[in-house]
């Protein structure tokens, strides 16, 4: 079936850099078993959060990505082979896959989603109608349940998962504010997405900040952080406030245990509540957000920017963009 | 009018050492200003929650205690004279008055209960159809959203709300375990109460038991300490699980702020809930708390036990039983 170059995992990282920890493989693709497909990969998304797998801790939300296995991310694909009598070659797939230019999967052990074709730009499949606008819309509001007039605060505010939410939120009628490292960000969620305000986190107060902005306390944050700005919020948070754990970008690099937020019991004293999500237990809601969004793509209130980086062999240097702020909006690797 | 024994707040404790803090005044009691209430205190419940008045805190859930005023707690009474024409001498009451023989209060500015006097024990309205009936039936039933068959686990398990939390899921049908620190404590909620397990912090590896007696999770912790505690169920809890946090006795004596929980990130981890809640935001809804734990007492399926010390002199002390984990059941001074 030819070769294929593929990312796979070396050496379990310590610390921020994680150039050793993979290696970039070039391998003869390997005959399909029962069930199994081939997947011809067009783009595949970068997410911050499969940072949790490279560490050996057992009690992850995903057990640790085994030395030796290919390093997986979301990505869309046309299916080659299929040994599988749902899936035909020359489909459009969605899949969790290997990071490589082609991947194997088995549908029965992956959910592998068939994708209309007829869609103007495909990478929509991994952005506003794929895991980011899912974990998004969800997080705004099945666990942010947010409602018109409030406040609503979102951290990581000009990557792809954050500035969804934030337009969500604006759309649904909160006052919008979104918290990202560099003036360019806070430059675009202003004047390109329609947040109310902008606060930088490298250069501001942020607890001052929102203090000044949010007179009566933030009803609803969209955490992809934690860390630091966890706490800038709990200091501000309404009563009944509620913040929707999405992501911890603050921890992921550390390995050392993190202790919880300083002003953790801040949710006692504004009877508050925090909950942690991940987009596939919404998995099998995901018509309903993509209908809504959908809607308003049409309607041209929302959108989503792309940071493209070209060629499979510059994926491990596109992730860890992600952990330094480089990025703004969705990362993905065109393969 | 007479005299009046009254707890003057002294000086701001520092430490867990409150004897200092308080003052025991002999006092003319004023005459009623309009619209206030005067009542002959008749039991006057301890609350460890109210620790947090005495800090200095301006973001807690109440302002500060100001040093002079009289110390407050939830009590039951006599009203004696009135100045407002809702009450009447001879009215049994309950309200947020002060630790003394005699409060004075305003119906206009606090809430004051009038109550049944066909009862055969007048403290039941400071227990199980009062604060700790609501506090507990809220916690177990609207934020732990506790349901048959699901594991619940509670931790001050034979204090007062803990012991009425505990049997609240017993009765929904959880499989039920507390968490105390002396061996009569924990024989009296399993062969009293019919808790299935408890667990001895003092002396067993906490989690290591919630992970033997739990081995699909925690469904619903219902916390009355934070702590290492809230650490040992973080690391056992379920997907989707529910944390009510009703208090945070560990942090109440320290001064300096105490972090969040050191395994915070299971929250994200397995999708799971942190709740604040405060008995007050559930004072509208007390009929339907006392409505069904009336039913249930008059089935014999729950009970609470009193731990009453006599004279309003021994308030102090017996306030800071609470904190050294002395009571079992619900403390209440006899006045």
């Amino acid at each position: 079936m030819g070769d294929r170059t593929i990312w796979r995992f070396h050496k379990r990282p310590t610390g921020p850099n994680l150039n050793s920890a993979f290696e970039l493989a070039y391998e003869e693709i390997p005959a399909l078993s029962e069930a199994e497909i081939l997947i011809a990969n067009q783009y595949i998304g970068m997410d911050a959060g499969t940072r949790n797998w490279l560490k050996a801790r057992e009690d992850g939300f995903a057990p640790p990505l085994p030395l030796g296995a290919a390093m997986v991310g979301i990505l869309i694909g046309t299916v080659e082979a299929s040994e599988h009598p749902d899936y035909k070659p020359g489909q459009l797939v969605r899949a969790w896959g290997q990071w490589s230019n082609y991947s194997i999967v088995n549908p029965e052990e992956v959910t592998v989603h068939v994708l209309d074709q007829d869609i103007d730009d495909i990478r929509h499949y991994l952005g506003l109608l794929g895991p980011t606008g899912l974990t998004a819309y969800f997080g705004v509001t099945d666990i942010g349940r947010a409602k018109e007039g409030e406040t609503f605060v979102v951290s990581a505010a000009a990557g792809a998962t954050g500035s969804v939410a934030g337009q969500i939120a604006r759309i649904i009628g909160c006052k919008t504010i979104g918290i990202a490292g560099t003036q360019e960000k806070l430059d675009w969620i202003v004047s390109d997405l329609g947040f109310d305000l902008g606060i930088n986190y490298k250069t501001d107060n942020v607890e001052d900040q929102l203090r000044d902005a949010c007179p009566e306390g933030i009803d609803i944050y969209f955490d992809n952080v934690a860390g630091p700005i966890l706490d800038a919020v709990l200091a501000n948070i309404a009563i009944h406030g509620r913040i929707a754990l999405c992501g911890m970008m603050d921890n992921y690099n550390k390995d050392e245990l993190v202790p919880g937020p300083y002003k953790f019991d801040m949710l006692l004293m504004r009877r508050a509540t925090i909950t942690g999500f991940l987009s596939r237990d919404f998995f099998p809601r995901m018509e309903e957000s993509d209908t809504q969004i959908r809607k308003w793509m049409d309607q041209g209130l929302i959108t989503l920017r792309f940071d493209e980086t070209e060629g499979i062999e510059n994926a491990l240097t596109t992730y860890q963009r992600l952990f330094r702020g480089r990025n703004i909006g969705k990362s993905i690797i065109k393969v």
